[in-house]
Parts: C-alpha cells; sequence; structure tokens
C-alpha cells in the first residue's frame, strides 16, 4: 500500500538538515519519495498542508511500565523516594505491568514517539504489550546481581531467554539492561557485555546519577563508576548510560573513545534535585553521542519528549550561563539522528530520508502556538514552542498509530479504566 | 443563563484546596454552586464526567503583542539578543500588534490561561484584540523615561489616557508598568506609583532580570535596584516584579515588608541564561506573594502556563538540591490564588468557590498522560503530567471560549493566515 503525506512542511533530519516544502510517501513500512519527484498514485492520502512532518521522536530512557505509578513519590527526600519507590516496584503483576505498558505507549504516541528504549524486568510482558500498541520498543532486560533481584532465577539468564525469544517480534528490539555498579558487580557486568557483543545489541545502564553512587563505588574499588566500567571492558558502541550527570572530564574522554552513546535525563534530575548536571558540551565536544530520555513516570511524571528537549536546553543553557550551548537544532538531533545511532538503526530511522522506515509525526500547522511558522523558525518552534497538543497524526514503521487525535492500535478507554484500582492496590502498600 | 459542569474532578484551590467530585453551576459571569447541592435546573450541561474542573490559570507577565516573532532571537548572546528583539519591537504597527495579540491569547486560552497580565506600549490595541478573544488582560501600559521612548508623547500620560479609556471594558483591568529601572529614573517612578495608587490599579514592572543590570543601578545610584526602589516608595501591594532573580535577603524582605507579589519566569531566565535563580523559597518564608509568569514569545516561545509552573519546581528543586521545595500544591497556588491576589482579584479570582467569576478550564481525564487520576495524585498529573493536549473547554467570567477544542470567539484561521507575512515584514530587518 502507498500513502502519501501532502504538501507539509517536512523537517528532514537529512545530513544537510534540509527544510522542504512538499509530500512524504510511504510504501509498505518505508518511505520511498520526500519532497517533489514523486509520480506514482497513492492508495491513500493524508492532506498535511501547512502541517509539520518530523521522524518519530526517540526516547532513549524510560521505565515505561511505571506509567501506571505517576505521582506516587512527589516532592520528597530522595531517600523516602527510593524506599516508596521501591517497595512499590518490587511485587508487581504481569497484569499491572502490561496496563502500564499500554498506559505509558498512548502518552509516547500522542506525544510523538515513536521508539522508546526501555530498562526494566519482565520485558516479555511489556513486548507483548508494546507491540499491540504499534510502537517500536528497544527494549532491556535488567540485569542485577542475583543475590540482589526480586526477579525469580538468575537475571542474565532472564535476559539471555527474552532477547532469543523476542528477536523476531516486529518492532521489537531486545538488548541488554543493566542496573546500575551499585548492585551489579564485575561477573554481572561482563556478562551483560558479552551478551551484547554476541547478539550485538544495546546495552544501558543507569551511570552516576547521583553523587552519593559515585562516592560509594569509589570508596569500594578506587575508581569512579565510567572509570571502574571502562578499565572491565564494559564500555562500547552499543553502550547507551542513562543519566550520566556526575562525571569528570577524564571519564567523558573514556567515553568518547568507548564511542558510546548517553541518555540524559533532565527533568529526572531536576525533579529528583541530584545536583548533577549532565556535561552535554564536553560530550559533544570529545565525541560522546548524546540522546535524550524521559525517564519514568514516578519521577518525570511525563514521556513528553517535546518538552524533554526543550528543557534540557534551559537546564544547560542556564546551568553554564550560556544561552548559545545546545541550540534548537542540536536539540533535535539528540531526540532524532543521536538517538538512531545510540540504538544502532542509524540506517533506519531517525530522519525522513528515502529508505527509512517511515516513522512520522504530523504536528497541527493549524496551531497558533506554532505559528507564525516559517522554515527559518520550524525548528524553534517545534522545539521551544510546541506541546503534545500539535501532535495529530502518528506513523510508526509504515502503520498509522494516531490519526488525526484516534488512537488507531488500542483501545484506551478500556485500558484506562482499569488504571485507578491498579495505582490503588500498588502504590498504597 | 445557567450552566452546569457535570460530575468532575473539581480542584476547587478553596482556602481547604479541597478535591471535589461533583458539579459547578454557573450563572451569569459567576459561580452559583460547587460540589452538591444545587437542586435547580440548568439551560445547559456539559457532560464532564471524570474530567478535572480548575480554576483558569493566571500568567503574570508576559507581552503577548509579541506572540508574532517566535523564534526571530533564539540560542544568540545576550547582547545579540537584545539587539535584535529591540530592532524589531520599536516600529510596530497598530495591525501587527492586533494580530500578536489575538496569537498569544489562542494559544494562552488552548493552555488553560484566562487572566494574563502584560506589559507593553499600545495596550488600547491590545485590549480591544484581548475583549474580541474573550479572556482577561491586566494590561498595563510601559512607561519609562520620555527621552528614551519610541512612543509618541509621554509614556505616563498615555498609559494615564490608556487607564481612563479602559476602565469600562469588560474584562480589561488596565494597569500602570514601568520598563525597569535601567530606563525609569526616579520621577518617572514615582509618576507611575502615583497614578497605580490613585486608581488602586496593578503597578508591574521588570527587576532585577539580570546580573548586568542590578551592577549598573548599583555603581549609579549607591543602591541595588529593589533597595533603591524601596527607599523611594514605590514598592506597595499593587506592585508585581517580574524575573526578581537577582536579590540580595535584604531586598527579599524590604519587598515583604511592601506586601507586594513577585511574578518568577523561569523558562525565560533560564533560556536567555541570565544566570539568576528567584529565591522562591525566602520569599515564602518572607511574605512575598510568589506567582509565575511566561514571559514573552521571543524569550520562552511558549505561552504555556502548565508547563511554566513544572518548570519553576524543577528548577527551584535542582538549584537548591532540594527536591521538598516548591511542591506541586504551591506551584498550582502560584498559577491560581497568589496570581489572583497579585492583581488585587483575590475575591473574584483564582479559585472555584460560589461567588467567584466563572473562569474555569476543563481537562480532558480520558487522556493517558493523567491518568491513572485519583484525589490523591490529582495536583501532581495537573502540575507534573498535563499538557495543553489535556485542556479540551475554557470558561471566562461565564463566556464559554473554547468548547471541546474548537475557539469560539475567534476565526483563528483567518488570524494566522497572515502571521507569516508579519513575521518576514518584522523579523527580517
Amino acid at each position: 500500500m502507498i500513502t502519501a503525506v501532502k504538501d507539509a512542511w517536512i523537517i528532514t533530519q537529512d545530513p544537510r538538515r534540509r527544510i522542504i516544502r512538499g509530500d512524504v510517501v510511504i510504501e509498505g513500512e518505508r518511505i520511498i519519495s520526500v519532497g517533489e519527484g514523486y509520480k506514482g498514485s497513492a492508495d491513500v492520502e493524508i492532506d498535511a498542508s501547512g502541517d509539520i512532518v518530523m521522524p518519530g521522536l526517540i526516547n532513549t530512557h524510560t521505565h515505561v511500565a511505571m506509567s501506571v505509578m505517576k505521582g506516587i513519590a512527589d516532592d520528597m527526600a530522595f531517600p523516602d523516594f527510593l524506599e516508596k519507590v521501591f517497595r512499590t516496584d518490587s511485587e508487581r503483576t504481569d497484569r499491572d505491568i502490561d496496563i502500564g505498558t499500554k498506559i505509558g505507549c498512548a502518552e509516547m504516541i500522542r506525544s510523538g514517539t515513536t521508539t522508546f528504549v526501555d530498562l526494566y524486568y519482565s520485558e516479555d510482558v511489556i513486548a507483548k504489550a508494546t507491540a499491540e500498541a504499534g510502537i517500536r520498543g528497544v527494549l532491556c532486560w535488567c540485569v542485577l546481581d542475583e543475590e540482589l533481584t526480586t526477579q525469580k532465577g538468575n537475571p542474565l539468564k532472564n535476559c539471555k531467554r527474552f532477547c532469543e525469544s523476542s528477536r523476531d517480534m516486529r518492532k521489537i528490539i531486545p538488548g541488554v539492561g543493566l542496573q546500575g555498579v551499585y548492585v551489579c558487580g564485575e561477573e554481572t557486568c561482563r556478562g551483560a557485555k558479552e551478551l551484547s557483543d554476541e547478539k550485538d545489541i544495546p546495552l544501558t545502564f543507569h551511570l552516576s546519577e547521583t553523587r552519593g553512587e559515585v562516592n560509594d563505588h569509589k570508596k569500594k574499588t578506587g575508581r569512579r563508576p565510567a572509570e571502574w566500567l571502562s578499565d572491565i571492558g564494559v564500555l562500547g558502541k552499543n553502550s547507551i548510560a542513562a543519566h550520566s550527570a556526575w562525571l569528570t572530564m577524564n571519564e567523558v574522554r573514556l567515553m568518547a573513545d568507548a564511542g558510546m552513546s548517553v541518555s540524559s535525563c533532565p527533568v529526572s534530575n531536576m525533579k529528583l534535585a541530584t545536583g548533577g548536571v549532565a556535561p552535554i558540551p564536553e560530550f559533544q565536544k570529545y565525541g560522546v553521542n548524546v540522546t535524550v530520555g524521559t525517564d519514568g513516570s514516578t519521577t518525570n511524571n511525563s514521556l513528553d519528549m517535546i518538552s524533554e528537549m526543550k528543557i534540557l536546553g534551559l537546564l544547560q543553557k542556564s546551568s553554564r550561563w550560556d544561552p548559545t550551548v545546545t541550540k534548537a537544532q542540536e536539540l533535535l538531533d539528540f531526540a532524532t539522528v543521536n538517538a538512531a545511532r545510540a540504538v544502532g538503526m542509524q540506517d533506519s530511522l531517525g530522519s525522513v530520508e528515502v529508505g527509512k522506515y517511515a516513522d512520522l509525526v504530523i504536528l497541527d500547522g493549524k496551531s497558533p502556538n506554532i505559528r507564525p511558522l516559517l522554515p527559518e523558525n520550524i525548528i524553534s518552534n517545534v522545539v521551544y514552542s510546541s506541546s503534545p497538543a500539535n501532535v495529530k497524526t502518528v506513523i510508526c514503521q509504515g502503520d498509522t498509530v494516531l490519526e488525526e487525535g484516534r488512537m488507531r492500535t488500542m483501545d484506551e478507554e478500556d485500558i484506562l479504566s482499569v488504571s485507578e484500582d491498579l495505582w490503588r492496590s500498588l502504590c498504597q502498600r
């Protein structure tokens, strides 16, 4: 089937970052034409006259199933927060993980995200729910030392089993997760890296989110977390380090040498007030691949990548007293082309180019908050002025998941109707 | 006419901050019943089953007419930004101010704002456009030293004329503006204060937004701006000081003694990277009335008060390494009850209570990003999880201005269709 999205402002995110007025034509899962030049006919035409078409956003760090836990632990001291979330999170059922995932996917779809990187246990349940939602999940089963986990069985074996069972699922990319150096010894970390290398799949982990975590690790090993992970050979091109807020320049250089990516989570860091600010300009200078993540719904409490891009820029500018760092175009790059590279899909995702998967977001060009709209201010308008209210239609790998504001893949009311009971049973422990 | 909004979660913002499930009944311009208890019949019933009804948000600092200038000066060094905006802003026509105001009002309506405080010249043009949009404008004509202005005639006289000519306009509250101590000498400041006192109307001004402005004033007068304004008797209960980011504790105490309000503009301060952070907890401790403003579209670039509340909280928490400051309930208070007090309308605005103006926002309770939704997390969900996408219906002083996403008062397409030409003519100077 051929679908033509007609007469839009296309933010291509191609190597020249061209803005084109024209059509995007999709055949099956992929883009076959961008701009002018397509002479064939289309089975379906989407009138996007004056709208914006851009690549689906890629959220590189979340815990999607926690979407059912919104607002359980806000505005608390950090130790109280950890205790509350850990208590709630450790006894979840498959059903509430399924519902939590679907709520999170619905929220992501409605805010223009078509791919997310998840770090959690029970990724098999999350995979099924994500497939039903119709977006792409890079689902990294969380590995930690067996004696410290609430998972049944050995976490690394669970992860391996998931990677094998899910590898043929459409739009599901299995990956390996590590909770963090505070619960992952050397053997666990090496085992996770080996699995990631063997299958050439993403390896994601929390890194240096809090000062306490860095100090504790240094006390234990004599090395800071990123130094230690570098020493034992865990950092590599498949690595995505979430947070990465408390780092030295030496660690930044080690991370750059490894060819790895970071997922900065500014809202989570700010809301938990953990103090560190990810050194984004230094990552860029030394060549660490920078991406953005929302983190989960207990810390943010939103999965909205549009505001995450903006707030990442605001935090960098304000903390460095420099309005010229992390410009709008860079912020959009973090959430598209850079993120595609982070998950190893730079040839298939992150831009609107012929041959890539049709992962597209259409923003309503009739919305006053993004007008006037011209090629000169379109990137600014998307990053600094837009909101989920502008998201009209979302296509993932050729499938229309949101059409003019209507969810096509799931019965949202059905899912949401049980969410309050789950919140009570989960969160009032 | 009697309108009943049925079966909603009502965020009353009353003195007990009650959350009630029930109806809000409006007769004419005012609320006549909240919760249960209304036994009469209604001419119109709005089914808000499971939706959220809350007070219309109050944006206490903006320059609404600049909405047509989005994206003209982003990611620039601060002096370049000032030069660009000043050049663009100094030769505007009534027509582009009219269009800019309507775009801004449409954006504010669609993000749940029903009252805004504006600081600009040509407030007569802005008043007409705002009245057409149907929301409430507290319109403060900008006064500065006559020899420094691009206004025709004497700014204080212009302001006075506007205050007199507009005082009977429905939903328009005239006020007095001062640009800031850097262009307002003692006589100008005193004149503005006298006018505000004489008519008992708001007096708003930029205060200590940048470090340079503070240092320059100290060099010139030997006093920091708030000290100097206190010395010459300009601070009072009608004062609203925007930004207020570079202050000493002595200044905070002087401001508290004056019984005045501040409008914190976190996004603008962060994006311009002016370095200061408004001392919100100290304002609260000493009794300065804290409110929130978006600033204008060249600095933010959004008039969305929902994200402004959240980002105010994020900046405070992160800059102080304390997640317990500026809790969700306080952030909502800043944008409702505190803001109502700032504009002298605490008896008519800011909460959903019998006798107050019917300024109401209905948020769609079927949106996944604010579910699960329970009394226990409703304030968190509004402040930390919601977005303009959730805004369904907006009522201002009894008039429905947005109904299920449709603008009732203006032809948006008509207004927006000329906005690109205006941008080019204005912004490419």
